[in-house]
């Protein structure tokens, strides 16, 4: 929680943290400030210490709106850096971090970065600055291992509100696409319209976004609604000419954020329109069973791999494949049990082959549970998906509830 | 351009490039691939050779639809690697990498790495492949000299097309917008609907965020519609609380791109609502006396830096404060006079602190033009901005027209 931030540093043995980058769509920034119109900014945290806000004078505004200490990066002279760094821009703007760090008191220990930004301007950012200061350490983590992602972890109230909040829009926005479907005829086996026209999973996905920006949220990821064979493809976010085809799965996987890449839901329905094939019923009943009997085994404090062994036994004791065996497998279970959710999609904790004995369901998690089955060359694939809150209390609270049902009824079908 | 890659990796230096991150919002990746649903994949290109991607097994139909030779990273088996790597992942994930690399002959020489990703976990990974392969120099460029930059500054006819489309959409957001405002009434100077209860910015920007969304499009960094003292402050985006109050300046600087993270469009407009009272009048003429003088001048293969200095020497002939002699200026013309458009909303060329003398306006840029004047304590801003390519022949071409008008009429004001 960010409120453990101090003390997680102290378990991580870092001294300081540093982040850089846009305001929105960059989660570590995202945390610390709030959000905003920041297209750069740099962040600044000695362990003990407030954060500074170094902010670019164009974006002093956004930048005292957070609340924080800020700091107006014009203050540093760039121009006689770069006349001291000879020129070389990447060197000027080591010196520039140089003078920040000291400035906060830092200069030796272990300093931890984050931010999404380009990979090379970074890479050659932070090198730069690590022969300027060698008594202080860089400190790169990956997402497994890193501080921020630890802190991010568990949720305090407020995140929680966030998160509930872009659910309801989810649930909404997912009715409405229900709906939708439902208010059509079928014809020669495909939904059209009041003219006749088949109807498209590009027709839908262009309503889908539309729902998303009237409820006030965006879909930086996409959507996956993807029907028959690519249904059976996990991450195939389904073909715009497809034709919505009765008694075909479709998987409809929808993770919007709050408009200015804020706080993510994540949910998944699969659906069959107007009826459901016996093979089609079968998947989904395995699905739905699994689903059912992970929900109620979930228990605070337990590691969150514990389910993905445990889906893969409840799948495997109905005669799927799993990844349990094969790691590249592509029809039967095919992924991991779900995973952290907040200002990314992905995030800690994990389950799968990623996971670690850190990653635990304990109380302030959000994690998603989402047991799926694929088979791509029988044409079909099966995913449901819910985002489960652990309270301070351990108790498994779904964020957004919403009907399971497979079937949903064509009028003339 | 990029059919100019093998050649600019040349004049580069480069034997090897390595794009990693997700497909969408995410230019390198985009401009390579063509974006599609990839969460997460791993691009190398050696000099003279076609690149492959490199995709997760569930993504393997986006990665098959981008037409690029491709290569399932679940062959390299993790598991082996990270034992190899005594539990290390960020060396397993090196270990994968210089397996990748070497499979392509990459083994030494000078290879950029590109690609928006947590810049801590970026700069762990290409640390230790450094370690790993010393004789192959892994270069991190910052944005004014890097090589993939270079190849997007200049466009080919396929994404002039992108971006006109997002002109487009732009044009016919801010008709709407336009249309929006003048249907309503003032009541005490401000504009309020139907009920008589008064519009905020908020109201605005929501409609905003609808209206592109139906059009296709997406705005990831937001977009500024800001009034009175909020004009007055370049990057300020705008209080939702705000009344849209008679006689001020709005800023409307929009600035979406296509959705699922591609080509932008950036355009402002400055309106004032009912009239203009004689110092906004005065403030708006100075600026559209600017950009008409600026969009004459404007010539191919000059350096665009010049009309920086152009602008200023304008500006300042009427009596405003500049940037040029004073850095971190916060009245009159306090920025640059433009940026490079494509895949990010800011690119090569630079005008301004930023520019170099390779910023040249050649044939097949796509640049902003976007004077503007700034009196926060005044209570006022004004900004016209519009998005010109620099055609093969070197015409300049403004890529969506759209009237340049300061007042907006309001039918009882």
């Amino acid at each position: 929680m960010k409120s453990d931030l101090d003390r997680l540093m102290k378990n991580h043995d870092l001294d300081a943290i540093l982040v850089t980058g846009p305001a929105k769509h960059n989660p570590a920034m995202y945390y610390l400030t709030g959000g905003g119109h920041m297209t750069s900014a740099e962040l600044i945290k000695a362990r003990g210490d407030d954060p500074v806000l170094y902010y670019n004078p164009m974006e002093r505004d956004e930048a005292a709106a957070t609340g924080l200490m800020t700091k107006n990066l014009a203050e540093y002279n760039y121009k006689k850096l770069l006349k001291q760094a000879e020129g070389d821009s990447i060197k000027a703007q080591a010196l520039r971090y140089q003078k920040m760090l000291s400035e906060q008191g830092i200069e030796s220990g272990r300093m931890a970065i984050y931010g999404k930004v380009d990979v090379g301007g970074g890479y050659a950012l932070f090198s730069a600055l690590q022969e300027l200061i060698p008594d202080l350490e860089i400190v790169g983590e990956i997402s497994r291992n890193s501080m921020l992602l630890d802190a991010m972890a568990t949720k305090d109230e407020s995140e929680v509100d966030h998160i509930r909040k872009m659910g309801k829009i989810t649930t909404t926005v997912v009715g409405n696409v229900a709906d939708f479907l439902t208010s059509h005829q079928a014809k020669d086996e495909v939904l059209v319209d009041r003219q006749g026209e088949p109807l498209t999973i590009g027709d839908v996905k262009k309503r889908i976004n539309l729902w998303l920006a009237m409820e006030g949220a965006e879909n930086p990821e996409g959507t996956i609604f993807a029907i028959g064979r690519d249904a059976g493809v996990p991450h195939s976010s389904g073909n715009p000419d497809d034709l919505l085809r009765l008694g075909q799965t479709i998987i409809f996987d929808i993770f919007p954020c709050e408009a200015g890449g804020g706080y993510f839901y994540d949910f998944t329905r699969t659906w069959c329109l107007g009826y459901a094939p016996e093979d089609v019923q079968a998947l989904y009943d395995d699905v739905y069973s699994v689903y059912q009997k992970i929900m109620a085994a979930l228990k605070p404090g337990t590691p969150f791999n514990d389910y993905q062994n445990l889906t893969c036994d409840f799948f495997e004791a109905r005669g799927h494949p799993t990844v349990k065996d094969n790691p590249t497998l592509q029809e039967g279970y095919v992924h991991s049990l779900g995973h952290g959710l907040g200002l990314h999609v992905h995030e800690r904790p994990w389950s799968g082959s990623t996971a670690t004995k850190n990653d635990i369901l304990e109380p302030g998690v959000v994690v998603t549970i989402e047991p799926g089955l694929y088979y791509p060359e029988k044409g079909m694939g099966c995913r449901l998906e819910d985002t489960v809150w652990v309270t301070p209390k351990g108790k498994m609270e779904i964020l957004a509830e919403y009907p399971l049902d497979l079937v949903l009824p064509i009028n003339n079908a």
